[in-house]
């Protein structure tokens, strides 16, 4: 492709996005396809000659867009939101332009340390701890998401419990990770992945009302693994669940961790960046004194283009020493000196895009102020249509609530408990199959609720209103 | 940022990104900087106003692009390309500007099925065996990197080895991973993250002469470890090593995995692309007979953006369920179905951008025509380097030599080996801080050699040739 070629096209594409993400609302939030359908609509073989820049826009047009589900929808309620923004895009389209790989410090010396900066920044703008910063025993990586953040907490935990042992010889013995029964399904997976088992991961009991874990139930389940010959190796408090944006109890974890020499590991993805605002700083209360690793996901709810979790451990050592290989070809004089943070051994992957750039431009075009504003937007959301659910005598609230989420069922007065949630998840269907807006569900207490995530770069408090409008006129036929 | 500024700053960075590519050959290819020069220059705290576009694209002028390693440098011979594109840079693009996250297929429909039709696609380019479709048994996926590709592997192969157990109850015993002196060592990386330990890689011998694994040396080593007691679970067989690009005989290596029931998993991850010209499929000989699982980097040498790994797998069932987990806020009707693909169980993170876009924008531009004289391009650069390199008395090739590396060393006559080494080293280190060029080293039967991979998007003949002419007037600076 010319220079002149691109330049045309990249202004096509621009262009092609300015008016996609202005008229998103226009299209239908969910799909309305079946499987195969898209498949069905593309070439059965790859193209042998060339084709033209212009038949790829007319694909998209034709066949991709009517088979997605739009996330930057304003009416797209369902799992958290994956904020994109104007000044992330432009910042991961600077990121593939450049085209640099930054494994290393020395594979590109600004990728590593832009990233080493924004992160540090990141750190203050949240108000979390010195000593995550990289100046310090710790430090800060952009990781591609909360998943692999979880897998890197279990690793560095392995490593530190077992003085390396594992990391050199592997596993043996009975590896136990904790979490509660609302925990993010990835730490089920990284326990998996990193050999531990499925069957190793306990799963601590919550509030039954706030759905938070319980310390001291995780206190007498330490002790007894022990007392059992095995070897408890993490604990993961959540800060905002993915069903329900329940908050543990950060302190008092930490405290029962801090006893029994427990790695303790902070998954805030979805509600950690709230923490721009200084007046939700409470939702960090103890992370100071006893998170091990943190992750928070810009990627969600802080207008940072997928992917992008920030990672930060409070010591590097042990996630430096569970990752790191030194093979010939990667040997460097500016690794040897010991002077450079190479950021190949804070993650499963050797290579790595620039991905500071995207955090760095949405940072820079919001400032704090910005993003705090973007933060009161999504909760003052949230606090209406909370408002709304409470006062209608046909819809249950889940309560407590926090930040963005709101949780909430119909009542079905005649219908069983099963028969209810059966005709909760009709009903969320139906709604999803109208095309005009997105929910998703989790069960709270074993029934089945619903769940709208607010927050979204584009929503506006219309968008809410016009949701609850269907919403309620979904259940209005429905009864 | 409203419509019209994204509009505004998006022709803007197409415009900075035109103007960066077309020139990028006027810059140093490595950056002249120290430790702590990148950081020093930018401030210490984030903004708490925002600021306006331009100041970042001031700052990436005068901070981020004099720090940067230039990959897309025409004399850019270090490690092995990253090849960005013209279309792959658009193809990304889009994926930020739609901001979809297809976890599942019901996430964005279309982000999972073009994807598999690209895969699919690739699949075909390369000759690759039908049973790698999305159709049969197995299927495609895009991985970030060649890294992930081989943790997977290993996961899927533990999955199979213990009939699920390892998954459901933790590693116990001991599990070996073969690998050959010579092979990435993101499979070392591998082992230890998957809990096998980095001891329990055994590095099986070479010959010494096209430094390829050694069949018959497996095949023992694995009887040794059965016959004492420990369970082998994965070989890797590698299609162009990262130092040499040496080539595994698959066929050999299949035929030991077959009669031990290992897995065999293909690293193609720099070479696999070259399949793309049919009179390279000798590279995948033995594939389409015995290979679980394969990997090849369209990130590398076919023109796509880092990240862009392909993987495939033989039988998809022992990876899915390796990584499965379906907690209640990700059930769906249309993956209870069972008849989508749902790609979070092929990765290690739950979300995932639309990667497909820049691959499909790829395949489409060059069309299997581009592709192949793409790679054309390369082979032929190589050869003539290595011509060069071969006729010159001062300096010995390393021979055989495969595809689009050249590997040589200067003969330092008077010096004996460990000093001559030395002398490469720093010779290299001095061509490096030239800035006119960016190479590595290797080490080949434990000597130090200097690699230099061509094939780089801009990269022309007159680049190599001045390439060649300045190591040889540094070689004889230094005689």
């Amino acid at each position: 492709m010319t220079p002149d070629e691109f330049r045309t096209h990249g202004y096509q594409l621009i262009d092609w996005i300015t008016d996609y993400l202005e008229h998103v609302e226009t299209q239908r939030v969910s799909a309305d396809v079946q499987p195969g359908d898209v498949r069905a609509l593309l070439p059965e073989h790859p193209p042998r000659e060339t084709e033209p820049f212009d038949a790829v826009l007319a694909d998209l047009d034709r066949i991709v867009v009517p088979g997605l589900t739009h996330w930057q929808h304003p009416s797209f309620f369902a799992y958290y939101p994956a904020n994109a923004s104007g000044p992330a895009i432009l910042g991961d389209l600077l990121s593939s332009g450049l085209g640099v790989q930054g494994m290393l410090w020395a594979t590109s010396p600004a990728c590593t340390e832009l990233e080493t900066v924004v992160v540090d920044w990141f750190a203050e703008l949240l108000g979390l701890p010195a000593h995550f910063r990289t100046d310090g025993a710790g430090g800060g990586v952009i990781q591609d998401s909360a998943s692999s953040a979880s897998l890197l907490a279990i690793l560095a935990a392995l490593h530190r419990s077992s003085d390396g042992a594992i990391t050199e010889r592997g596993l043996t013995g009975r590896h136990i990770l904790y979490v509660s029964t609302e925990t993010h399904s990835s730490l089920a997976k990284g326990a998996r992945i990193a050999g531990i088992g499925a069957e190793n991961v306990r799963a601590v009991g919550v509030d039954p009302k706030t759905l938070a874990m319980d310390p001291a139930e995780l206190d007498s389940a330490i002790a007894e693994d022990v007392a059992a010959g095995a070897v408890p190796v993490l604990v993961c408090a959540t800060v905002g669940t993915t069903s329900t944006a329940a908050v543990d109890p950060v302190r008092a974890i930490g405290e029962v961790c801090r006893r029994h020499g427990v790695w303790l590991h902070v998954d805030a993805a979805y509600a950690g960046v709230a923490a721009v605002c200084p007046e939700l700083r409470w939702l960090n209360d103890g992370v100071a004194e006893y998170a091990d690793s943190y992750a928070t996901n810009p990627h969600k709810w802080l207008l940072t283009n997928f992917d992008c979790t920030v990672m930060w451990v409070a010591d590097r050592n042990p996630l430096v020493g569970a990752l790191a290989v030194h093979p010939e070809y990667l040997r460097n004089a500016a690794t040897s000196s010991g002077s450079v943070v190479d950021y190949r051994d804070w993650q499963v992957s050797l290579g790595r895009r620039f991905r500071a750039l995207k955090l760095w431009a949405v940072l820079r075009w919001y400032g704090a102020v910005g993003l705090r504003s973007h933060i009161h937007a999504g909760l003052a959301q949230a606090a209406e249509l909370a408002s709304w659910v409470a006062a209608d005598p046909d819809f249950e609230l889940h309560e407590p609530r926090t930040l963005g989420l709101v949780c909430f069922r119909p009542r079905w007065p005649s219908l069983p408990p099963a028969e209810a949630d059966a005709a909760t998840l009709r009903l969320m269907e139906s709604l999803n199959a109208s095309g005009d807006l997105y929910l998703t569900h989790t069960k709270v207490g074993g029934r089945v609720v619903l769940r709208m995530a607010l927050g979204g770069t584009r929503t506006e408090a219309r968008h809410v209103r016009a949701a609850w409008d269907t919403i309620r006129s979904g259940m209005t036929s429905a009864l």
